[in-house]
């Protein structure tokens, strides 16, 4: 039994509030467990320098957060001057997977900005992110067809992402929370579509190192979480996919 | 009448959730009208250089706001390597105001760091960041005197902050929202404790100037405001000074 | 009685020393006793980028100190890379101020850049750089005009800045030096025009907090201040308003 | 057949010149088809500050590409004042799957730097950087036991790195050179074991998703030329593993 | 005939005002022609880390200019937030150029700081620099004399610095203004010591080039300068060497 | 006799191998003994801001380091945030000497990139990359002929850089090595043209002096050392000048 009595294959509790902050065009709070991230999603009238005259929109995003979301408070990167390695990684691969679900062409020549700030952290930030920023920057897509800015929805299928890892006592888990995270050999994150196909996949052992067995295990968990999370998803945003 | 249908002296509407965050010691999140703070306190056992082996504690503020709590996405400070003049000056501001109603001696060798992130603006995001940053705080100094490591209260008096400004069409307000402050000649934001003291007091022509008797009035204003601020923030905190 | 032998309302020996540097537009050195402060003003034929094509110039201004301003060396912001919080406060303050006496659609679409550099420093710089700025802008108006660039006069009225503050000892006091200025209980800087209208005031609390009576006193003595500081300004200028 | 004649199943042409600069404790020159890379391993004798006191090593990597890597010059980021998103992502990858493979008790309290120079790019130039990064940290490893510093042999286990991607037209690749990442799907890096364990697996769908199915034939690909990598590196090094 | 009417190998009119700035242990305001820098010596009771118990003391210095000691405004680098190249060569040489004629063991541990501020610019201002320089830096060491703290006197030399460049149409100069300095086809800056032997000679060539004949014709006036300019600074330091 | 066995006038074992790096227009690796560069040159075509519209070329470079190009490790210039002074003054260097034998005119509008990447270092890099940097422009400069892109040959000399230095014991050498250099008391960087004649001149006493006759000794030790290297490249370029 995990330390919060769930099941090795249990996600935390998944809450999605749409509508959290009144100026984005898209905006949740999505909380998994104690992990709580504002996804903000902003429409941008304009491709940056390298798309521009090609047709084609492009998204982007940015990941932070608040210094004390974590048990010990973290010097603000604006104090430092410097983002760390760690926020970049992250911020390049929410943009990353959310491309992987919109047809840019379809898009048009816009950008559309993905601000996932994290308030309070317990691990999984990263796939908590992702999660809260597809249904975000869905809520934007839709306000444009709403509003008749775009014609046809460019999104092409639904999208979350979930964290599993292997304990050297528990085994394969589903869903880490910090403390789990913290004490995992194995840590792997999955970003999945509704179709079940995969769009990234980031395996890592922490000094440590894991077999082709392992790993066809803890990929099957993944696919149970994200199934799971699509629905909750699916219910803030209503059917996204025809 | 005012566009929010307020009178010329009445506050928006005021609300302080304790407990917001977890992880830090004190935390509330403050709303008044459409701007929300998040206000976290931290504790950290020991002291700036500047301030070592002196007996003397510290408090220090940090200030930010989300990309989106504007109307208009701004760019984060994290990305452009350097913090804004603007931000420079509010959390100077924060700092210095809460100083002034703690005794530093019985505070002991430890700092109190305010975070301020504002999620949601609408004008008066200073002013709403110390009379949250307030709560917090002693949240904060409460939880230590309750684990007996504060022998004594340090806070010696209750500490709140509002705006007011001069409409060349409506005259004299209170608590300016976003649209109010912008087409304001005249801003002020004024800090004052429980006793009716001043802490700090700045008033600034925007391309205008003001009268001694223009400030005589503002400052009545104020006064009004603070009250009932210092009120709801005794609802949170209890009555903190004996 | 004061250490320099002052009374509590004299103002320390003010000299203004037009044409200081020859390639400025507007230059003088400034000297409030032992302060002393090279105010340059220079002219430039485009506006920022948030004016253009609005038919408007702009004030905009710098201030630093020379490392030995000080008693003890302080570290030069370029070889820290960063501007601190207190240099961005005054120059903003700076600008400010000298932007609500000029018309700016009088000045047209030019930018007049402030440059107040602190040679030598005992208390006071941020006021005698407003008080010299206001000087050297003038300057440099003046010869806009002569050279038949500028129709008309763009300023509104005189502009000086001076210190008041509390001493726990002496009471209100005028003018302070470094060393009564660290000794204070309550600062106010206060910005008044020629016709004794607030342009800008603020007055701080050092772990100290100042009556409504007070803050009475502490005007009536930068009143008398300023209006002294203006007829040293005309002294250079000339009659500026008609 | 591949534009460079190579089989779908062929690494490109590898060498590994061991001692290739002469003041680090180990270095090599590798390349991979045109790709060219300087490994550097350095000694400190000391570890980071969260590690000290703690009888542990630490392994620790930077990257960076020479500005003419590139078939268009591209701005240090010396010159630019920052390191890249991508620099630091590949940094931090390096010096984890190095760490994988290392008992850091045994190492010692010190740490090795390593310092993989791209001197020439045509794709897969991170997985050639750890490939070769193992080569020059094993060398510097046996200098500290010839010497006598190390009593034991650190290292747990052979690693080396490919990357394997899926292109619209060909299929399955293995090593793909830049013009193939350029227009492949799927792109995925895998750093694994000689005991045939992953340590990384990096799987990023461009714009593109892949299936179950597909990433199976990409991970047996990878295993393949892993298999052969450690054949080249085990020319240099000797046997490194009892 | 030169634009100013002087003779080809005649000094600018030097003048050099001892105790200009109130603070510094030493501190001149040194002119040549319409050339002004402030140039002031700091003590510091310790050395850098790379000298900690050696039991030498060592000399650094930093140059800058005011934004108007130009014809047109330059940014300060405080604000680019980073300090050009052309400053760390001037301040390198600056300190280099000191160290020579000190005993840095006599001067013991401390850090003797310059400071050369230029707040009027018309060529020569790194010669300039020097010269004053080594001004302020006596009048500090006599200080430190005087007051008891160094036994022996540390300089070993008098020391100056001056320009000489060719024009192509009126051959070999002296001391060269900024229009001159334009213009030139080989500029040169020697520092030379009492005794007449060379600290520092660099002579360049923009898009030019310079025979050995017509390096012994610079040499040959430098040295005049500076012979010149060593009077000048005995006529303020009175005679330093023995 | 030098620790190395040579000659006090006689060179480093000199080699240039032209051709190192695929991808610039024109590249080499250089070797001084252990020192050695590569030198790439860039073809970019436009120019800089201040030359745009005069017809005219540029030329610029920078110059780095690797981490273990030296017996210990340096921290990159990257992580640190910014350039040192020391690359600063080299880079500046280099780009002005290959400018002062090059008719930028003939160049037309675009600009030369040169990067002097040392990637091992044993004294003397800054005058190996001015010596290879010769030779990786010209084969730039060749290969924009032999394209027909350029009409005329732009270079109007050879150029070559060398030090020369005094050691207290040894007296004048040629050509020192890193632990030559870091004992001599004077240190002087030639660069000269094929036809003899001074390009820049940079002669330093370490906390030492030197004489006019000692500096004649030092010139013609480096002009038989630069005619010697000029010979070395012409075996690479051919001749360049008719």
């Amino acid at each position: 039994m995990r330390l919060d009595e769930r099941q090795y294959d249990e996600l935390r509790k998944i809450e999605i509030q749409a509508g959290y902050i009144t100026h984005p065009e898209g905006s949740v709070l999505i909380s998994a467990g104690n992990t709580k991230v504002i996804c903000n999603a902003s429409i941008e009238d304009r491709v940056p320098p390298f798309l521009r005259g090609e047709g084609k929109g492009w998204i982007t995003a940015e990941y932070s957060m608040l210094p004390r979301a974590t048990a010990q408070r973290t010097i603000r990167e604006s104090s430092k001057g410097k983002v760390t390695g760690r926020t970049m990684e992250i911020q390049r691969l929410i943009g990353r997977a959310l491309r992987a679900v919109v047809d840019l062409e379809k898009l048009g020549e816009r950008t559309i900005w993905i601000d996932c700030d994290v308030i309070q952290a317990d691990g999984g930030t990263r796939t908590a992110s992702i999660t809260g920023a597809f249904v975000a920057m869905t809520l934007a897509i839709q306000k444009l067809q709403s509003e008749g800015v775009l014609k046809e929805n460019p999104i092409t299928d639904y999208l979350a992402a979930i964290s599993v890892g292997i304990d050297s006592k528990q085994g394969l888990l589903l869903d880490l929370n910090y403390e789990e995270d913290s004490s995992a050999e194995v840590d792997m994150n999955v970003i999945m579509t509704g179709a079940g196909r995969f769009v990234e996949l980031q395996g890592t052992g922490e000094e440590a190192t894991f077999s082709r067995e392992q790993l066809n295990g803890l990929l099957d968990l993944a696919e149970k979480g994200i199934k799971e999370l699509i629905e909750k998803q699916k219910a803030v945003t209503g059917e996204v996919i025809e």
